[in-house]
């Protein structure tokens, strides 16, 4: 049995500004559509592999690899692949991190903050470190401000947010351990594993397609979980099995080794970093240069390399809705804000090319000549 | 930005007989490789899109609207997509449910459900209505060996056991909804939803690949869950959302949809079927009349059409590991049995081609001539 392509493909590709699922290498892309049939001789795509097979196997192993290589994963740490989305450990985390009696800490500075505040709700102690919630989370907190239970069981962190435009540079020091949500900027800059307890991110934003989770987790705190909780939800069950308890996304884990094997040749974490920090400066740079006909709302500190938010004309709804509009026109897809907060939100994933941002800066410098 | 294939690949394919993840069918792995870069003009891989555009919007309702249409699901059901796979559902099953002091009832037939009452044990009540381990699972328990609870929550069933090569031809009546497993067998003939309450599947058998899973549910049985239970784990949450409360596995999604189309322009499950019957009985022909070289343990009532099961030279596992290694010489992959059984196992998913078995049996019979 055999198939070909004998014709030539013209293939459109558009800037791709979503704020995830959002752009993936072409590269990568281009390596998929190549062994979508036959993935490296073995006659089938990595889609009908078994889970089992020594090829699949190979490919998991791979990614993992790879992903402990490029964050410099310390040994007492498990890298596992798991389904639910960044989501699911807003459950996972509390039911498998949980001393009896010692509440979760949260710093609170958004959407998805709330949405662990949310699952906490549901009967787990907790209290909220600090907020900057009165302030429209434009800012994260200040050390100051941050009141941590002296027997916290962990401190929940998200370290980028996605819809607010934050980010942290500078982590606080906790007693308790640290559990980063780092789903939208994991993998966009180096990180020092070892200040963390645990680290999660749904893949689809700097790691590959939806559909699957990476967790990193110090072993011992993997190990204060009831082992009467549902096999799936606990972290050991998917330690032990090396994401291979049962079937895990097979695909998804597949791409995720390719986007990693990526990032090594674009020079790793540092590297990617550094092409991050142009991407994030040249629009900066041009929201700040319009004498306010683009503005961001957030303190300057504070600023998201990941998801850069801004408003244009003063926040203007026809004018907003005008240029997401012309952008797509032009090619560049994505810019409308969170449908929560309104305005414009550009997303500059390890993934989105620096000739995509100069694109849009061209097109934003046009934008503001004819609106302004 | 742009992108050719100039080149003419020659793609080399086995005949795939895994068990799950399996063979796809060939149409749909190039129509995905046709849009892998590029989906319908969008400029973007169905990977990179937001699951909040009208696209992929667009691509979630055709593949709900499929399977409806495949399976005359009724408009009281809901169909939702998750993740977590099958095995997810043995403790979701429960936490939604199961009504105060009711039990659930299973009907033990293998792996499977072993694995459903795991978790059951994790504080469930429950009762095994009947089972047919002290037989080695090799056939189904007869109507006149089950004893249901009169106020069950619900009757859990594994409708085709992939392991132990068995599958339900004729569901039992039961007084309280049945849940069924369908992880193996979905779509691979007609069903009557309405004889269900829930029925889930795991994708990666016969709907598509791995990291989604389909769940069929009553909307009214939906309701009986705890709305304290975390958010994901709630049945409910997903049918208000249209399965996209968050990040859907939208890549999976997309290759199911289509599967289904594919299924649709085969004669949809009646035509599925046929062809199914087909396959399955070459196979067990062949096994039958091969004057005892190979055997099947299973009763002939209660044999499965998408699992055959077989020993060779009355188990000798040296004739055995010699067919699987001789069969994948052949580019017949994935005949080898459970690791917990030994043995052979063919998988005759959908996907599978009749051609595909017809070079089995073909082969089979070599070996027979030269092994017997």
């Amino acid at each position: 049995m055999s198939s070909s392509i004998a014709s030539i493909q013209n293939v459109k590709r558009v800037a791709n500004f979503n704020a995830g699922p959002g752009a993936l290498p072409l590269a990568v892309l281009e390596r998929i559509r190549e062994e979508l049939l036959d993935w490296r001789g073995s006659g089938m795509s990595v889609m009908e592999m078994s889970h089992r097979s020594p090829e699949f196997e190979g490919i998991n192993a791979d990614a993992e690899a790879r992903l402990r290589r490029l964050l410099a994963i310390p040994e007492e740490y498990a890298v596992i692949f798991l389904q639910g989305g960044g989501s699911m450990q807003f459950t996972m985390a509390p039911m498998n991190l949980c001393l009896p009696g010692k509440p979760v800490d949260v710093l609170h500075t958004g959407t998805w903050t709330a949405k662990a505040i949310g699952e906490l709700k549901k009967g787990v102690l907790h209290n909220i470190a600090a907020s900057t919630e009165s302030e429209k989370f434009a800012r994260l907190p200040r050390r100051d401000e941050m009141k941590f239970s002296p027997d916290a069981s962990y401190v929940h962190i998200c370290t980028n947010n996605t819809i607010e435009g934050t980010q942290w540079t500078e982590l606080p020091k906790t007693a308790a351990p640290l559990v980063a949500d780092m789903s939208s900027d994991i993998a966009s800059k180096p990180v020092d594993v070892q200040r963390f307890g645990l680290i999660f991110a749904g893949a689809q934003k700097n790691l590959g397609p939806s559909g699957a989770a990476v967790v990193i987790v110090r072993k011992d705190l993997a190990e204060r979980a009831d082992k009467n909780l549902p096999t799936l939800l606990q972290y050991r069950t998917h330690i032990k099995e090396k994401s291979l308890y049962h079937t895990p996304p097979t695909f998804a884990i597949y791409v995720i080794g390719l986007v990693l094997e990526w990032i090594e040749k674009e020079g790793g974490v540092a590297g990617i970093e550094k092409r991050n920090d142009a991407k994030a400066k040249a629009l900066y740079d041009t929201i700040e240069s319009s004498g306010g006909f683009y503005s961001c709302p957030v303190a300057k500190s504070d600023r998201s390399k990941m998801n850069v938010v801004f408003r244009v004309a003063s926040g203007d709804e026809t004018v907003e809705k005008q240029f997401g509009t012309e952008a797509a026109m032009h090619g560049l897809v994505g810019t409308p804000g969170h449908r929560s907060v309104g305005g414009m939100r550009v997303s500059l994933y390890n993934a989105v090319e620096p000739a995509a941002v100069e694109s849009l800066v061209s097109f934003m410098r046009e934008f503001h000549r004819t609106h302004g």
